[in-house]
This record gives structure tokens, sequence and C-alpha cells, in this order.
């Protein structure tokens, strides 16, 4: 009984510190009208832009990606031989992030919130791939097809949920270190992201099978691509789900100071 | 001559590519209204929240303390003995971002964007210390007065710039590693943040000095401590100079994924 009291008595003192805060900062979370994030899609667009002027200005994403592949190619499924990139398209939109706002997160039993922000693509994310497929029945190799493969991801629309912590509850055990630098802030933020399980993930898959007699577009071949995309994503960062990223120390330090106009360059 | 027209080209490329980023994202510097940043400022305060508890719960931030204060003393004026912490308040309340707008960098030349945040701090961050005066003049020694300092933080207010950039050209040259995992985004991705010159930081400070006849609020040391404190801020993080934080990869990765009801706590 005791034991069960002062757990309330704790839990009753999170709740009133969470309606702290919301008074303090001003917000409502039953009637603060959803909040607009121009600037900040204004500020990841431009770089976004950075990205892909230098990807393609320094030629080196094509071996990044080829480097990418090559690494990952032991996860690929058997029925494909080794892959060669042939097309490749970063893009020329942005993500739109708006209608943002705070909620008590649903499964906390009020104990925390978090920000619900709508996110939009609208744009043509291509890679172009050319493989074999591996048949292996009714015998093993029996027979290798050429096959061109063209995957673009033309719309993204989900919802993010965010939020940011310094609890290690969810930090990995691995990078232990945690109070080296207390006075910094070094202990630990964290910010945790993930999609709605509602997202909506659109794909123009193209195919190309055979080298003489060609099978073009196969429906089979686009949902073994889409399926294993939307699995990576899935298992990643879409709920329950999240990725938990550690934030630098935002402490101001020497040696992040910079000036405007350096003498060095 | 033709060096020229080559630079002036890539320059109007590069405006123009700006000029297509505000009208992909919606955004017309001229007229776009300031936004709130209500749901950020939850965000913080819960954060901070979170650090305060944390400090107070392990009963750990008078060590950190402590610790910070002994690593920073051979920095002190040599008029201070060394430094004991006698008072600590954290504060109870949180930081107002609010007026967001985006902008052309002044010295740019109209070739970056960035976004201005005002920010408005009402609190009471409490530092009380003591220590002792050390009077080295008509001769070295000649006394040293007991001192008791309590320095309290209770307004900030500035305007914060900050952007987002990938450009490598402030990166410090000796975490030179930059393109290990190009896919995944490790290039560098930065914050840079800095407040305008006119900001706003008050001041309450208390002296007692001497230990029977009493010498109280001594405004020479009150101006000592708040020169001090200010110079800190100016030089790491006031324009021109501004602080430059690489951020997190956000690349969704699986070393990175958690689940909402953790199987292990």
């Amino acid at each position: 009984k005791q034991h069960y009291e002062l757990n309330e008595e704790a839990e009753n003192e999170h709740l009133q510190e969470l309606a702290l805060i919301l008074e303090k900062t001003y917000y409502n979370v039953d009637v603060h009208p959803a909040e607009s994030l121009d600037w900040f899609n204004v500020l990841v667009a431009q770089i976004i832009q950075q990205f892909r002027s230098e990807a393609w200005h320094r030629d080196n994403i094509l071996h990044s990606l080829n480097d990418f592949i090559g690494r990952k190619s032991p996860d690929l499924p058997e029925y494909l031989d080794t892959i060669k990139i042939t097309e490749l398209d970063t893009g020329d939109d942005f993500p739109i992030f708006s209608n943002c706002r705070i909620q008590y997160s649903p499964n906390s039993g009020n104990k925390k919130l978090e920000a619900k922000i709508d996110i939009d693509l609208n744009d043509h994310l291509t890679l172009g791939v050319e493989t074999k497929l591996l048949l292996n029945y009714p015998k093993p190799g029996i027979a290798a097809l050429p096959i061109n493969l063209v995957v673009s991801i033309v719309r993204f629309q989900a919802c993010l949920t965010v939020s940011l912590t310094n609890a290690e509850e969810f930090a990995s055990t691995s990078n232990g270190s945690s109070s080296e630098n207390g006075m910094e802030g070094n202990s630990g933020y964290f910010l945790m992201f993930s999609f709605s399980p509602e997202y909506r993930m659109e794909f123009e898959i193209k195919s190309l099978i055979g080298s003489r007699s060609k099978l073009e577009n196969i429906p089979k071949i686009g949902s073994v691509i889409e399926y294993q995309i939307k699995k990576w994503f899935v298992e990643r960062c879409v709920e329950p789900r999240f990725q938990f990223v550690r934030l630098p120390s935002m402490w101001p330090r020497s040696k992040n100071t910079r000036e405007e106009k350096p003498t060095e360059l």
C-alpha cells in the first residue's frame, strides 16, 4: 500500500510537472492551433540542395552508392546477382513539413510530450540498376536472365513524431561513458523520431528482363522491390519502432567557435 | 575576363538555386510572416525539466560544477582564490523562442539563407560562491579578504541566427575523416548559430566582503563578474563569432532503432 502511494505520488508530481511546462510555455494541447514550419522547409531545402550539388560536382555519389551496394550485397535475396548502377536522380524538389502540434504521447499515460509533424515529398528520386535474375528452379542456376530496373520514389507522405529527451532508457549500452563532462550537457540529449503506420510511399518501377526476347514491367518484380524498401523503412522508423539519435552538445565552446570572415580558407 | 565571366555565371547559378528553393518551399522572404515556435518551446522545456530533475535527483550537479570550476581555475584573474560553491539554482522557467523568419544572410551577397529567431528567458539562474579576494597592492599577498558572491542571471533576450550547412569551409581541420560512409550522409551536416550583438543579459549580483567588518554589494565586484560572463559569451557566439556544431546523421539505421515498449529496462 505504502509503495503504491509513493508511486502514485511520484506520478502525480510528474503529471504536474508537465502541466507546468505547458503553462509556462503558453501551450494548451487541447486548443493550440497547429503551427507552420515554412522556415524549417527552407533550411532543410538549402542543405539538400548543397548535398545534391556536391554529390554531382565531385562525381562521388556513384562511387558511394556502389560501395554501399557492395557492403549490402550479402543481404540481397539469393535470386539476384551483383548489382550495377545505371541511372541516378537525386530529385529536384524538397520535403514540406507542416502542421506541427504538441500532444501527450498516446502510450505514455500522459507522461511525455511529443510533436507531430506532417511531411510531404513530391519528387522523383530514381535509382536504375542492372543485375541478373538467377532462376534456381527446377534446378539451381538453370538460367540467368539480365534484368534492368529503374526504381523511383515519387511520393512520400507521412506523419512524423518527434521528441527530445535526455532519458538514457533507450540509449545503447555500448557507448556508456555518459558523464565525462557533466557541466557541458554531454550526459546525453537525444532526438527520437518515427513515422506513423499510415504513411504513403509511392513508387514507379520499370523493369526489363531478358536480352533478346524482352519482358517489360513484370508486376512481380515491382512488388518485390517495393516490399524490400518498405520493409527496410518499417523496421527502422515506423511506430512502434523509432530512431534514437544522440544530439551534439549546444553548449558554446571554444573549439566550435568560428568567425564570419575566416582569415584562413 | 573569361575567368570573371565564369565566376559571374557560377554566382548567377547559385542565386537562381536559392530563388528556386524559396519558390519550391513557398517562402517569399519579403512578405512571409514570422512563424511561431510554441511546439519547440514545449520540447525544449521538457528536456530542460528532465535535466533539472536529474541534476538534483542524482545530486551530481554540485560535483560537476566543482569539477568544472577546478578545470577552469587557471583562467581566473589572479586576485581570486579558489572558488567553492555555496548556492545553486537551476531556475524554474523556460526559454521562449518566437518570431522565426527566413532572410538572406546580410554579409553573404544573397548566397545563403538563414533563420532569425527571438529568444527570451525570464528566470533566476543562480550560482553562489565563496572565495577570497587577494590584494596584491602595495605588495603581493598583503591581504586575503573572504568574499561571498551570489550571481543570478535574471533575464536573457536576444536574436538568434540559425542555419544548416554541409559546407566544410568552417569545419575544424583536426577531425578530417569526412567521407567514410558517403551514402549515409556522414560527410557532415552542421548547425551554425550565433546571437546578434544587441542581446540583453541582466544580472543580479550580491557580494559580501570581509569577515568582521563587512562590505556589502561593492559595484566593482559586480561589474567584474558581469564582464567575465559576457566576455565568455561574446567570444563564443555573438556575431561575427558563431558556433559550428556537427549534426548527427538522421539516416535511419539499425543501431539507432528502438521500440516503444522495451523488453529490457
